[in-house]
């Protein structure tokens, strides 16, 4: 069951105050297949604990049997079940918003007319100042086609906008960027390149999300070609870049010299077209690359990546990327000792972190922590200040949110 | 001079304590020419009051001159000039910001993956679920070319942008909706068109703004024609809601009644010919149209309206609308006992309320009072919350700012 694909509930209960009844209540959620989230703590007497359990489930049917082990554990009462994900989702979750309040005619004609007039004709003036004096110094488009959404496929920009309003608040709250999502109703990637550089004057940066291979790669390219702004898939670019800031980490921490290691790519779609790319870039040397479509194979080589196949790759490679979609491709067996592998497909990897450790691996990650979430704010914030993309790199490791700059 | 054009700066000043020394810092101000803002009490001590004074002026030298007659007044003394209009604008005046504060990894997995998923595939399977789960409820589209910019003309979209994103201000202040700012860098109609309509599932509504006349008018119907949600060109039907309001309630105060007045409408650019049209599907009679532009007359024509001129309109109209542009085109001996004139021409009307007031006019307003930053915000709530066209109207008289409902 794909972890995207979850369904959440924040169930209310009353446990009776004895010993074991949170540990029963746990487990029997564990038995019926639940997985379990935040725990908090309501209220306490000495006769009983009010807590609200968050819990998952695979679906409809799945949380019902879920809720019905928590309904049946002895000691424990369901109070309430609550769909708190849809409760946060109502009118969205993003708005814009006035950095000054408007409270006097005085503010109202220094924002409003007359006193924005005199900022029009400076920047009518010297358009370059409009950096300095509108939101295009930080608004930055997330732009959709909803071709592409999650793991969930060609679901439309309007089923998109859940996971665009997402990505705006951890640009805001990481990094302080205004993230505006648009959704495109075309899909034809002509239309989709007009349509962006119509609107481009009105952002620092642009963001694809979310937009089908192979179509993303043209889409990309026609719209760098034609803007001089930072324009990025994010799903190529965001996963390359905590790929490759991954790959330093573990090279320092394991001694590793990257200029001498052998690297191979396993799957070659978007995020790992652009991952063995970078990764080339860094060392100078060519990627070994893997994927059953040809098509990829050429454009690894297009390039400058070698051909090879999974078995040479796991044979070879210091260092396994695979990004396949295919959970289960890499089996004990293929890993040899002190091989470095990111098993970076989710929600389920090639191989799990701890098999390919007990395997002989000397370091081993998954996609839930070398995950692009990571990666884009700092990017972006760091295109910003600092076009150096060894420090874009670094500076997307932290997740720390910090406050707000503009 | 425009009052559109004019500039403003905030001056620090250090009177001695002594009687007068205010008012004759006033006077000399106003005696070259200078307009008063807000005055602010910062400090008073038994020797010295330390006031921020925030001064008009017609252009830099003009700045100068007003800047010298405060400084040489006897007992001031001049410690800095802020210019707090450029301060405020520095990085725009709005942003992105969450509604919820990403804070724990619970609340991630509410507003992001995986819990992000469920209402994606909700919205997937029922389209019309967006309008509950997103913010396409409330995002509304100001969207501009920069072609006709306040009274400064086409000075293009970067150097407009200041203006939307007071508009976007003032749409969260009023009403609590979030106003994207959206600068095109095209002024073809049909590739405005094109790119409105492949961005608008964004959006609930789109506001057309500062777009010349008379691209506007294809503009706006066709976008319209494609589109089943609410397409406003402000310049038009901010204006006409704004001016018919008015009559409304000056129809109430003295008795008249519109269906037997006789309208007469000089000016028939895009808010005149916006407001004939308004007020004839109020009262079903069609409004006497004064115009220079041939085409112009020929549209009001098409529309319903009667061609008229001004001196017939003058002669004959209970009620007089001039949006001309043209100051002082109506002279006081033109006005006849009881008539209501809404001169609305800004910064300067055609006849100010006082001078229309002492030749006989029953009631007389200008373009400060009768103005569409009554409008745009209460329309777009209305017709999002009640679309009856009266009560939308009705809003927009409240310039009270009420608590953001979203």
């Amino acid at each position: 069951m794909a972890w995207e694909r979850k369904i959440m509930r924040t169930v209310r209960v009353r446990d009776e105050q004895a010993a074991g009844i949170l540990a029963r209540l746990i487990s029997a959620i564990s038995e019926v297949g639940g997985n379990i989230g935040e725990i908090r703590l309501l209220t306490e007497t000495s006769k009983a604990v009010v807590r609200d359990i968050t819990v998952y489930a695979d679906d409809a049917g799945h949380m019902e049997r879920v809720l019905e082990a928590m309904r049946t554990n002895p000691g424990t009462r369901l109070l309430a079940v609550q769909d708190e994900v849809l409760e946060l989702h109502k009118k969205g979750k993003i708005a814009i918003r006035s950095r000054y309040p408007i409270d006097s005619l005085d503010i109202l004609r220094r924002v409003y007319t007359p006193g924005v007039a005199e900022v029009c004709l400076k920047i009518a003036k010297d358009p370059s100042l409009a950096r300095q004096y509108t939101v295009t110094s930080h608004f930055v488009a997330i732009i959709t086609d909803g071709t592409a959404v999650l793991g969930l496929g060609d679901i439309g920009p309007l089923a998109g906008m859940p996971v665009m309003e997402g990505k705006a608040m951890l640009m805001e709250t990481l990094v302080g960027l205004s993230g505006v999502p648009i959704l495109l109703n075309t899909k034809d990637p002509d239309e989709i390149v007009t349509t962006v550089l119509h609107i481009a004057p009105t952002f620092a940066a642009i963001q694809l999300e979310d937009i089908s291979a192979p179509r993303c790669f043209e889409i990309e390219a026609w719209i760098q070609a034609q803007l001089k702004k930072t324009v990025m898939h994010d799903d190529q670019h965001g996963t390359a870049v905590v790929t490759t800031v991954a790959l330093i980490v573990v090279a320092r921490q394991t001694g590793t010299d990257l200029a001498k290691a052998v690297i191979g790519q396993i799957g070659l779609g978007a995020a790992g077209n652009a991952t063995a790319r970078m990764l080339m870039k860094l060392t100078g040397n060519p990627v070994l690359g893997a994927d059953l479509s040809e098509d990829a194979l050429v454009r690894h080589e297009h390039g400058g990546g070698k051909r090879s196949t999974l078995k040479e790759i796991m044979a070879e490679a210091n260092i396994v990327i695979a990004t396949t979609g295919s959970p289960g491709l890499i089996k004990p067996e293929m890993v040899h000792k002190g091989q470095v592998i990111l098993a970076l497909s989710n929600p389920n990897p090639e191989i799990s972190p701890e098999a390919a450790i007990a395997a002989g691996a000397v370091f081993a990650a998954d996609g839930s922590s070398v995950n692009n979430v990571l990666g884009f704010p700092g990017i972006l914030r760091g295109r910003q200040s600092m076009p150096m993309p060894h420090t874009s790199a670094m500076k997307c490791i932290c997740l720390q949110p910090r406050p707000s700059p503009i």
